[in-house]
């Protein structure tokens, strides 16, 4: 998965009414259904909340193997294929990599999953 | 997929606070990873919208293959994820099965992806 590829969440919630208003193009469903499959695993929303709980909605990707209990290398590749979708974004502190939750981004798919 | 396995939408609903309000546990993330990953799929977003647009939000399955260009049999494969998952619910009508929106399906899980 390659940042270039993906339609950022903020064209997919500029571009699409919500799901149940009228029916979607097979577009709008495939960048829709990239950012849900993004999310759409247990460790992965585990990682976003535990970043989210942390002081500025930001934590040190040494923090986050220990509470999910998976390699490093595994936990890198989740956080890769979330800043990837847009869920997260990445700053680099000294050896580590920090990463902060990207505001808005989980609530333009929740936007357009909400029927009312 | 089957529907004994599965944590009912409404009990993933009553159950977790939104993801980013505290770590969610590793047994919420898994039944909200399984409600994700059965409309993580542009064909079934396609599905649930066709129907949401649908009068009264419900369709025959007869009237669905056409829209999304897929065989009937994988169109029903679809339709029977999403229904063992709670978004859609099924009724026989002669030959055929309907499909409807389940009511506040969609909603619980936006409500859990809510930030604010």
């Amino acid at each position: 998965m390659s940042t270039t590829t993906l339609l950022p969440l903020t064209d997919v919630s500029a571009c699409c009414a919500p799901l149940t208003r009228e029916p979607i193009t097979a577009t709008q469903a495939a960048g829709l259904a990239r950012s849900l499959k993004a999310i759409a695993d247990p460790t992965r929303l585990r990682l976003i909340s535990i970043v989210a709980a942390s002081e500025g909605q930001e934590a040190c990707a040494c923090d986050l193997t220990e509470p999910v209990g998976l390699s490093q290398s595994t936990v890198s590749h989740h956080l890769k294929v979330l800043t990837d979708a847009g869920f997260l974004s990445r700053r680099q502190v000294g050896t580590w990599a920090h990463f902060a939750l990207v505001p808005g981004a989980l609530d333009s798919v929740a936007r357009l999953l909400t029927t009312a």
